[in-house]
């Protein structure tokens, strides 16, 4: 994609900015699908040509890594490289935004409270959690 | 628009997952642009149609505001709600995404360095910023 500016914000949402992107990188980060078939589970309910589409991007863009299955070599394991983790504190704000100005948000008040008042402790365990898998 | 799930990133994602939306967001809270023309000036070449849609839903929704200015009655000002203002922590971390992220980047590397070690001094400061208009 042509880039439309050297402004960092516009550079993130060249491939960040639609609906569905930053959906798989939180599946990917905070809850733990790997596979093409848990990451085509989810509330949102992702088309798969949509999915197919964004790994690809999220792939050739270095934010994910794509690799065969060790246990069944029919299948791919998708994961997030340093790039894609580096998305967590993206996701952790978003989450804040969205939680509080939701009437019916189903954010854990907790995760929200440690977003606002310890929050690089929050990025800290979230970030452990991912190198731990 | 209807609502995917109720997980407050894709309630984000409702309102601010394009490509133009956070770029109107931006121009609001870090340059100042207060009027449809200094709006539409941008390095991105915004079109009108998508800026004045992008202006509407933003309103609609309680993130920013729309008076007619004082100065000229026929013109109008928009300006951000607390809603809008809550979205600099976004910013900020879109910001430092893509100035990690991007080799061709024009991101201060102090302002860079700012959100990343003295994260809260530097939101305190864009706060009291637009607060002070």
């Amino acid at each position: 994609m042509e880039r439309r500016s050297s402004c960092p914000i516009s550079f993130s949402l060249d491939l960040l900015g639609d609906r569905w992107t930053l959906l798989v990188v939180r599946d990917l980060a905070l809850k733990g699908k790997r596979t093409f078939s848990e990451l085509h589970q989810s509330d949102e309910g992702i088309a798969t040509n949509i999915l197919s589409d964004r790994l690809a991007r999220l792939e050739e863009r270095g934010v994910l890594t794509k690799e065969r299955d060790p246990e069944d070599r029919r299948r791919f394991r998708y994961g997030l490289t340093d790039a894609g983790k580096a998305l967590l504190p993206v996701l952790v704000e978003l989450i804040v935004w969205g939680a509080t100005h939701d009437p019916k948000t189903d954010a854990p008040q907790s995760f929200v409270d440690e977003a606002r008042t310890r929050r690089g402790r929050l990025l800290q365990r979230l970030r452990r959690n991912l190198e731990d898998e």
